[in-house]
């Protein structure tokens, strides 16, 4: 007796968890220290010492009734300011509290924006390869997905079928920069274009469309990779954020939604996008992790454990014959299975115990995803049962 | 344009929200010792020191990677095992961590409930007067609220209603008990002819009636009164739970529900809540507070604190000559308007910075609601201020 919209999530759940539920098991059965499982981001790196000594402070030095207490729907007013400051600082642009909301992380933080935004039947464009829950979200207003092809050369924006799939019904538009799970960066060209696409198309139909960034891996960029701040190319533009990459707190679920002034009606979109965070029964984000990010701002990822991570698996793989896309950002390879069928070529790692996921858990198959957030022990330990996997391809 | 379902919300905005930002503006207009807010649920009591002590004990033993990171979308199973546990043995029942999904708060929890189980246009009953949000989350998911009428002697179910208006189309009934904002408890007998009739229509229309049992105030009742835990009188129950008031957490958004194996189809109803717990975009609940949580299960709530309040409260204004519901139970205050329209006797309150919610914010206009969690002081300096608002009404 279960509603019909969600008979078919139990049918198909998603594959990434599974992975993790199957990764425990491994590590239960084998040790976990002999299993290679890059199926899942969940950051190994640890919070920064800054944010635990920010806890306890908060629980020394603040009202208890403040700290675990209501506040105002969209988060801390000081909260919001401390971030908002921090932007204006980075990006020049000129938020203010009110132009932010904080969230139960990025997932809460796109529902809240589709949920503000789309009527059944409306479309939600996404670009392929991308992260298999926006069908969820968007399917949860009733909207219609609309995904553009991947181009398979780069993985960059396919700009020229997004142009085709564009149409009188898009209300929005996500973007995942930097990306996973290909670990592409788009570049300030690419939002340049893609914002003139934008502005020509909400133009021709007369009405607004908008643009979601969901950007979790913003600070995790290499090579001098530098990921654009897009409300500064496309005025209807809100910003999704989480700390679970940049801070490693994908279990607090914090985050935020920017929704700047030049966004159309931004007064109303404001006040509805509030009301969506309540009305979804997450009330508001929750409060000391709010209050202890806030001290956190300033924090800096430890990108050189990535990077190392990232230029050791890339060169090791390739190496051994498999064919990647070179990552520029976030914390993810992506391999181009070595047959057909990237559910085979995922089958026959895990003789290896190793776990990674097929491309058509992100609409995109014949490639896998490696999620390289482990110990930098763990690939180099990974990296010669590649060896005997690559071997079943020789 | 911003979505057709959301506009309605910005006209008619939250009232109990309003007021929240109200009593922020008077705090700051005239002190916050001078304005007597009595409008939200926002425990004045600080969360236990347990609490605190828990939460930096996990800081310091348990690996951050682990206390910050990703766990199953259900919650920790540790956490889910420690609360079955606990369930179990108050009890009587026989839980597993199965049986559990960690929330973020019981706002989450309903939504988890409601959209795992509601096709469009199936009904969902709730009985009047009751807490407002309950409508926006039926609508979420297109379900169609139906209100039963209050009985207005008693404030107790009205069952002969409650029996009218169940239909084909009825798909879960919603209670809250104790209950806001009333403070009336049902008790075991009321929670049997409940059932009976729920069994009685099962049976008749020939498909499963869910109850969902909204319990965040289950700690807090007094007087003796007892709190019957549902389960154990209607199988195709739903026990949701906060710990936002019994250890004074409400913005750390921390709740539960149970879906017990007597459910139907519990295996798939308990993986179908799991996924809505995902998609929803919470993901799964925070979790440094799940671990922490889980270490306070016996923490026991102050009720001599709301006791006292509550006894001060009701002794105080019935001897001003306001009709009021004695309270069993949660920490609210139900008082009867000394003029029709309850918005006008919340007005003038307003001159002696009283705040209290109209009862039109829980259907059920010509009452007030009061929340007593506020210090002992506020009460007693209140009431010469009660006084004067009495003499207007003499």
């Amino acid at each position: 007796m279960i509603a019909e919209k969600m008979k078919p999530y139990l049918k198909n759940n998603s594959a990434i968890r599974m992975m993790f539920e199957e990764g425990k098991r491994l590590a239960a059965q084998y040790g976990p220290e002999n299993v290679y499982d890059f199926s899942l981001g969940n950051p190994n790196v640890p919070a920064p010492a800054k944010l635990k000594d920010a806890i306890v402070d908060i629980l020394n030095e603040v009202d208890p009734v403040v700290v675990h207490g209501y506040m105002s729907n969209a988060g801390f007013p000081e909260v919001r300011k401390a971030i908002a400051d921090n932007l204006n600082a980075r990006y020049g642009t000129a938020f203010t509290e009110n132009n932010l909301i904080m969230t139960v992380g990025a997932g809460s933080a796109l529902n809240v924006c589709l949920k503000t935004l789309v009527n059944p039947g409306e479309e939600v464009i996404v670009f392929a390869p991308y992260f298999l829950e926006y069908g969820a979200y968007v399917r949860n207003y009733d909207g219609v997905l609309v995904e553009v092809a991947p181009d398979t050369e780069t993985f960059q924006l396919n700009l020229a079928d997004f142009k085709e799939k564009l149409s009188e019904k898009t209300k929005a538009v996500i973007i995942n920069n930097p990306h996973n799970p290909t670990g592409v960066v788009y570049n300030e060209e690419t939002i340049r274009a893609l914002a003139e696409i934008l502005k020509e198309k909400q133009e021709a139909y007369g009405h607004a469309i908008y643009l979601l960034s969901d950007e979790p891996y913003r600070e995790l960029a290499f090579d001098g990779a530098t990921v654009p701040f897009v409300t500064k190319y496309y005025d209807n533009t809100m910003v999704v954020y989480s700390y679970s990459k940049s801070l490693s707190l994908p279990g607090e679920r914090i985050g935020y939604v920017v929704i700047p002034d030049e966004v159309e009606d931004s007064a109303d979109t404001i006040a509805a996008a509030t009301i969506a965070n309540r009305i979804s029964g997450c009330v508001n984000a929750p409060s000391l992790i709010q209050l202890a990010v806030a001290r956190c701002v300033d924090a800096e990822v430890d990108l050189g454990y990535y990077d190392r991570n990232r230029r050791t698996l890339y060169e090791g793989l390739t190496k051994l014959g498999f064919t990647c896309v070179k990552p520029e950002g976030a914390f993810y390879l992506w391999l181009k299975s070595p047959e057909e069928d990237e559910r085979q070529f995922v089958e026959k790692a895990k003789k290896y115990n190793i776990l990674m996921v097929p491309g058509r858990s992100f609409a995109c198959p014949g490639y896998v995803r490696l999620a390289y957030c482990v110990s930098y022990e763990k690939i180099v330990k990974a990296l010669p049962e590649f060896a005997k996997l690559a071997k079943e391809y020789a």
